[in-house]
């Protein structure tokens, strides 16, 4: 599948980065130009923000998804961000690239049904408990909808283990792309929850065959509204960035090639 | 607070009994008649079914909504039903006495919000994957958007064991029954999966501190067109609505007095 | 199966108290005295204690074994210690009525087999990571060794929660009663971890099915060398044995009657 | 450490291969020339195996000990085999390179303690729902008894997910290379129990930072009397042996040399 100059999928390798949440148009553009300098593929950004407690930042809704597209736009990058309700697709449809579902909604089947009939691709998060099995039936609601641009995205379940934010299940990266044709990204940010394994984390997805990652940029995580202890900063998605061609390359891969013009995909969509 | 003429969270103890789905009139009525006469409070039905494959059966939609009502009327039993996103909420509100959030859709918060706005109570389910704290701030989503109608209910969390369908958690009803005022019920039968297993896990949670029951029944469980091996038939729920008293009598409680009336709930509602 | 005058997985439900871990004869014989005159059937205590970190208090050994058979004899309490090692087997038959197997060693099949093979009952803990399936089999190794004095003890999985210690899974104990003949008491001191959730906890393991309870009691349950945040205070065992009896009565079962005299089993015994 | 001419936790990564358990002279020295000749440095192999059901294939015992020697000893690989309970420790210790602990022997802590007080190596599974912290402490007993000749192995840890055998945790593999000095394996055929998911995961490992590898491979699996399922065959292995020099060498480092000589190791053992 393909999503203005990016294919997923494919042989390149692609990397999508971005803040976990738009804090202001500021923030978003250092990231956006940060994250496209050391050559990422689109970027992410939470508009609206799934929180466990309803006294946290709830992100900026429709703002952000302005803030995100104009900030992508300048950098040649292809937007991805979550919409969390049905009520919610029809003011983004148009400005976002890629459409995510969270893990909190994998088994939203309305929202999914909904999703099934855009023309537009969806990345679906693995629920934090949810089996192999429960994720490609959710992608199967997307498929049978008449959406073929699904993307898989595994970002690690619910273990007893509380050294991490979650437990990477890089075996079931593996397994996805071993009974399905579908792409597969990781996400070893909300995976780890901890800066500091996330490149270890990011070159392991790479090798087990993730056909790209989904990784959070923050241009100083200690002062992020949301999940700052999982950032990386600029500085170390430099290196991340680095570090991936020379183990890509020993699978017989290679990272995605740079996008250099603006994503023409949003002004030709439904 | 109260439903109609039944108090949830006082000292009465609340049974509301009916089907998985709703999967056709005659089913429903069968299934309503039969838990009315042996003393359940309030009438359960799945009309919009959350199922893991789009190519199960997805439930009857707003026709299970009128046909739940009609029955619970005709038997002077208040209805509870899921509503599964924002946009179903018009078309049920009027004609449920209870909208269920269900376990998938726990940290669905845009639902959430838009129920925290509406003047009709939320049974609101613990993710299967849900901790006690994010189950108590879900509630707080409804109770900080003004709806202080809100029953929990416990129905068994995900965990290794596989002999049943969940993890029935009862430890987590008496720390909630601790730590809140919300009354909480509990749903044996999502819990276990085993029909076998129903009553004394019911019972057990009466004396656990449980303010009720949600159960399932079903006139012919091994054709049900969902979950049939947790169903109860009629004459085990009956069986399950003798053996509840001398429990809930040993703790110093009793089953709620039996509503002989139409509930007026929904004449009156917003 | 009896253990000198109690007999366990007969009508009456048998309670066995203690410390959890013997810290000296004098607090070992004040917890006796005071469970003893609450009614309790058995004294626990633990002599040799598995540890997580090699730096925390790992019990007092034989000494314990000594200190907490003097105590039970004083107050006609046959006793219930956990043995650790094949090694350690030969220094405490002649001292300990029942054995007890905790959770961590519950696929120690070594000691399993050395197990079957000796004329003493044993308690054998649910792993907190162990399917049904794999307890029953654990189980097995004793009755196929020649032992057919097994009691099973549920205390709690290890899920995803951390609210609770471990998840306390009563369904477990329905099930495993209406799957095999053997006796199964249930541990809410260890499944929960916390004082508050002891007595509910202890009332719904009744009602579901159990034979009896394992239950921690401490003089100074903030000054106790181990798990002192799961103690009941005397008082509070004291309440839990006069509120066992209503909720027995419902379900047709009562507290073993109160044992009188020392046990006689060891002095019988290989 | 060293283990004969084996250093475990340099710059070379080990890889330790062979059966589940040692079936027969035969089939180990069928798999102990396949592996030598692909270029493994150590063998493997189960003497006594700790099974669910006792009516499950328990291995041969000190049998299975002598012939796992003199096949190391014929292609110069040094052994690691289990052992499960401090009484067997006797007769193991002289003809054993590594002394093995098994996931379920991790808190195992007589067996710990003994293990401390040896001069032989030890590698220490995860336990299969150990959190990180308790795998370190366990390890700890080691340590503190005296023996710092200790390597960990992450084998995967028990989740909701029945997909795969078990989830194997990369990420605690990058987080306990950051936290201590000890070396660590990966076993990824347990982790995953599925063969077609040991070579990708093995190389992921080895780029999450894991110093080596814990394979199973059996000449005919589908006729192993154990874990069949997730044996690579000697072909497979072969293959693994051929894809891990490039993926090291992009994070810079390769397999440990050959080891040509017969491991002196145990001539002159304590």
């Amino acid at each position: 599948m393909t999503v203005g100059p990016v294919e997923i999928g494919g042989v390149g390798f692609v990397v999508v980065a971005g803040p976990c949440a738009v804090e202001s148009a500021g923030q978003t553009e250092e990231v956006a130009a940060a994250v496209a300098a050391a050559g990422a593929h689109l970027l992410r950004g939470g508009a609206f923000k799934p929180r466990t407690s309803p006294y946290a930042f709830q992100g900026l809704g429709e703002e952000a998804v302005a803030i995100l597209g104009r900030s992508g736009g300048r950098h040649g990058l292809p937007v991805v961000a979550e919409v969390l309700d049905t009520a919610q697709l029809a003011s983004m449809i148009d400005h976002v690239d890629i459409l995510q579902v969270g893990a909190r909604n994998m088994q939203n089947f309305p929202l999914l049904r909904a999703l099934g009939k855009v023309r537009r691709p969806v990345l679906l998060k693995r629920g934090f408990a949810a089996t192999v099995e429960e994720w490609l039936l959710a992608a199967e609601y997307l498929l049978d909808g008449g959406n073929s641009q699904v993307v898989l995205c595994e970002r690690g379940i619910r273990t007893f283990e509380t050294a991490t934010r979650n437990t990477l299940d890089l075996a079931s990266v593996a397994l996805v792309k071993q009974r399905t044709h579908l792409p597969v990204l990781v996400d070893p940010s909300h995976a780890t929850g901890l800066r500091e394994l996330v490149i270890p984390m990011s070159l392991a997805a790479a090798v087990a065959g993730a056909d790209g990652l989904l990784v959070e940029v923050h241009g100083a995580p200690e002062a992020a509204l949301c999940d700052g202890r999982q950032a990386l900063t600029p500085a170390l998605f430099s290196d991340l960035m680095h570090r991936l061609p020379p183990v890509l390359a020993a699978i017989g891969r290679s990272l995605h090639p740079r996008t250099a013009a603006a994503p023409a995909v949003r002004a030709v969509s439904p």
